[in-house]
């Protein structure tokens, strides 16, 4: 080795020993003849001193020549300091350096290796080798491997076998956008990458391996948000012989094992919603539980008062911010214009102000007298300084506006606690969406979705909005981690079901004859899920974006700055994949 | 739960417990009026009992309906069989059913689900997922698992991280075929799928990580013979500030933990050999050490006999077959053919034959008294009984046939052992070969490997072929299942290297700039290696394909037969992606 030992390593009780260390000069600090030396690594920060009283005339010199992120190896004593550091783990000791060797000079990096960086997210992403010896980004990824390897030790620990699934495989017409790759030995035809390995981990229990996981690259050719990565981890999971209960109890107990063993968090039992409860109390399937501020409708205290806004509208619904009675008029009607924005589309706020005095004042008194809003303030148990938020309008659209202004009014008032973690199941999801535009049903979940046995009758009689699928989501503070479902394991109910999506026989047959083949040659009862890994550890990470739980992440238009990719090929390649560009 | 025990789960203990088990029915006998059923789930056999006279008559009635594969739950009582079967684990007990469930029926598998199965490759290929039930292929299977698992114990208790590295690269002229992927937001534009992370890797280090591995899916879209896959797993590693003694000992570690831990195997030290010693003893950069029979070179004793073919030879080279003097000379005709076959391609084959009396007889007596035979056979400490086998030719294809031989002989005479391992460390490999063809020179390991300090010089004047590399390979068996080399960490040696391998400075910065940039902004020395995951586990496993060892494998045409993929995408899939098809 180069080195005897880390920059995160020496001690007090190392003092007189001779090392020697490798790493990148932190920083330089060239004080009365004194040259310190801050040498990082991933370990830590050691501290070099050289002085120019005692220290070698050609090591002071080289010492000089050092600055910004060169990479050294320097040979020296370990002593005490005089004057120490308790904030950082070696800061009781300094190393007075004997020798000192240059292993690689460095140019001044574009920005900042430090915490807090002046770089920008163009010029980060470009240097992302640079970016990622910035602590707080290695931290990330040091993160996110202890979840991978406590996830493992979970799920090997339960009998799973971690099984990895084919990376070229077949493009499918339901779901997202295949990437799709080329065949060079069979012209004209494509593999596809896998948005998940779905059938795969399927036919895996068909196999009777029983318990699978996998940590698996997944790929999705969809337009990008700031948050969406063209190729995303998943922890994929799959179970033989167990109904929802187990899964639900299996799975909440790995998320309970990484937040004891990563974060040191007790997490308790993981409370269970059901989709329509969740719709109805936050307007979300995925409803942020670190705060309550339910939704409450409020129908049949707040029509037949000739308050044409409210007769008219299908749902009246508001939240109680408790507390907020003090919001000036100026608040107010900034909070109006916030949910009157595009992206929340409300045409308006109404609110009932609870004052400290006991009096009610709202934005629609005209109509109401005191009595009547006290019914309504009734409704959500509210006090003397609370203010009531309402929204009107279709049902569907009231409730997705009032889950944004609820998660502003949450943000607002501090109740989103970045190391705070509320954590929640999603139950009895419907089996099916209607999609308006392409006028045809969607699996909600995916195609292999079982329906609860008790609404199965449903689908026959042709009430599928109603069909209750026997799927489930973990939600985090509000955004969903996990999903999976109870799956379809026998032949007739799954080609039922393609047709349903509107497959005919021989298209469910080509797309995906071998699963349903499958099912006839003795096909367990199976069930599974899928953690969104990337999402799951910036969750953990107190973080909004993944891309900084990614070690080489791609922009929003699929580029990676670094290596700059996608790029153009040669001629040669196409010619051999018998393709051509039509541009 | 389904069921309340697996399959191999029950002993004697449990007696009079009331269980519910899940599983296939392995096979029905029904004798005398009782129902013998095996059931079968990953974890054992239990033999379910029904009595014709003491059951229930439905239950019965139901069981007689039962064939092999069907999915069942049964509930019964634990009784102690009276002729037990100390052949499975569950041997001592069977269950009398009281209740019994199909969970789903089954067709007549095309093959039988045994360890010896009547199924050809075809067949098994397409029912994969059946192919997997069988008990020798599931269990290469979970040996891969345990070997994964290994791997990452020793790996993570040696500081090492695994980081993901994406899978949507860029396309680089170097090394073998790309996969491509057409990317529909950069219209004209590919993405490749990594042939290894070679590059992400380093960058790795530069960015500080220190110690990294992956297991990680690689692609090549290379012509398959038998055991290549277009996907294949690598154990991919790197660590910073070490020399190669540092990487020979930690990986050297890694194989004789995975050794101890997964066949509880005391593995000694690995021995080491150069490349150049590789060849001279063994005329392969691989040699199987399991046994020894190296090659004697004997131009000093075997040439100026007037023997035109030795004395026309560039090389005359030999190996003693021990014990082998008895072979008929029908038999040595038989081998002179087989060295003759075009995949072996020797003009011929001599012998001589050290009899049991002490006499000497050789293929070549005409041209040598038994006083130079003798000379000959003292070069190889031949011994009454021993059978010399000596090749002619131009020295690197006279080695390459002799390795052949040498290996064949190995197989005959039963040297090859299986379950015996030998692993080596083969040294010092040359840094560039030359291509006849492209009339240039190739990076013989890639172009990201240091040469030897002291051969530096040599790049320049022009000796290329002589210049060793910082490279070396792990060999087990006969078999390089892994490989790598300390890298070049300098942007002035890395330029150097792209410009002797013919890439203007134009196209090395097009390709590399990103890497070579990397390198000006402190990179640490680095080094690095790789294993071939599903090699190393097939040896392992005892076998010589890996394809069973992969749980869904493409065939030699790159065709996964079970899903009928690559496929042909639609219309609308190409428009989006702007490329056509040219057949």
């Amino acid at each position: 080795m180069l080195r005897t030992h880390t920059c995160g390593q020496l001690r007090v009780a190392d003092v007189n020993q001779t090392v020697t260390l490798c790493g990148w000069v932190q920083v330089v600090r060239d004080k009365g003849g004194i040259i310190y030396i801050d040498l990082r690594d991933r370990y830590g920060i050691t501290q070099l001193i050289l002085n120019e009283n005692s220290s070698d005339t050609d090591v002071i010199a080289q010492a000089r020549t050092l600055s910004r992120e060169f990479v050294i190896q320097a040979m020296g004593e370990v002593v005490e300091r005089v004057s120490k550091n308790d904030k950082i783990a070696t800061g009781d000791i300094e190393i007075k350096v004997s020798a000192l060797e240059i292993l690689n000079p460095a140019k001044l990096p574009p920005f900042l290796i430090q915490d807090e960086t002046d770089g920008g997210d163009d010029i980060r992403m470009k240097y992302r080798y640079l970016d990622l010896r910035r602590n707080v980004v290695r931290q990330n990824l040091q993160l996110r491997h202890k979840m991978a390897q406590q996830t493992r030790i979970y799920l090997d620990g339960q009998d799973f076998i971690e099984v990895e699934t084919p990376v070229l495989i077949k493009s499918t017409p339901e779901g997202a956008r295949d990437f799709v790759v080329p065949s060079r030995m069979n012209p004209g035809e494509f593999y596809a990458l896998p948005q998940s390995p779905q059938t795969f981990k399927q036919l895996l229990m068909v196999s009777g391996f029983d318990r699978y996981y996998q940590i698996v690259k997944c790929f999705r050719d969809e337009d990008l948000r700031a948050d969406r990565q063209p190729e995303f981890t998943q922890i994929d999971c799959e179970m033989s012989f167990v109904k929802q209960e187990d899964i639900l109890q299996m799975f909440e107990g790995l998320i309970r094992h990484l937040f004891k063993t990563v974060k040191n968090i007790d997490m308790p039992e993981v409370p269970r919603m059901t989709y329509a409860d969740a719709m109805r109390l936050y307007g979300s399937d995925k409803p942020d539980t670190r705060f309550g501020m339910e939704f409450v409708e409020l129908n049949d205290v707040a029509k037949g008062k000739d308050f044409v806004v409210f007769d008219s509208a299908e749902l009246i619904v508001g939240i109680n911010a408790a507390g907020c009675a003090e919001y000036t008029r100026k608040q107010l009607d900034e909070l109006t214009e916030w949910v009157k924005r595009p992206q929340v589309g409300a045409k308006g706020l109404a609110y009932i102000r609870f004052n400290a005095d006991g009096t009610l004042k709202s934005s629609f008194d005209k109509f109401f007298d005191e009595a009547a809003l006290k019914n309504i303030a009734d409704k959500f148990d509210a006090k003397p300084g609370d203010l009531i938020l309402i929204i009107v309008g279709e049902a569907n659209k009231a409730r997705k506006q009032l889950n944004d202004l609820r998660l502003e009014m949450g943000s607002r008032l501090g109740l989103r606690k970045p190391d705070e973690f509320k954590a929640l199941w999603v139950l009895d999801f419907p089996l099916l969406e209607y999609g308006e535009e392409e006028d045809r049903w969607f699996a909600m979940h995916h195609p292999f979705t079982s329906p609860k046995p008790e609404d199965i009758p449903l689908l026959e009689t042709g009430d599928l909005g109603k069909v209750r699928a026997n799927a489930y989501d973990m939600v985090i503070n509000g955004t969903e981690v996990g999903g999976g479902s109870v799956r379809i394991f026998q032949r007739p109910l799954q080609q039922q079901m393609f047709g349903i999506l509107g497959f005919t026989e021989e298209e469910a047959k080509k797309q995906f004859g071998f699963l349903m083949d499958a099912f006839e040659f003795g096909a367990p009862p199976h069930a599974g899920i899928a953690f969104g890994f990337d999402r799951l550890c910036s969750i953990f990470g107190g973080a909004d974006s993944i891309r900084d739980f990614i070690a080489f992440p791609k922009n929003n238009s699929g580029r990676d700055m670094m290596i700059d990719s996608p790029s153009t090929i040669d001629q040669k390649q196409m010619d051999e994949l018998k393709i051509k560009t039509v541009l």
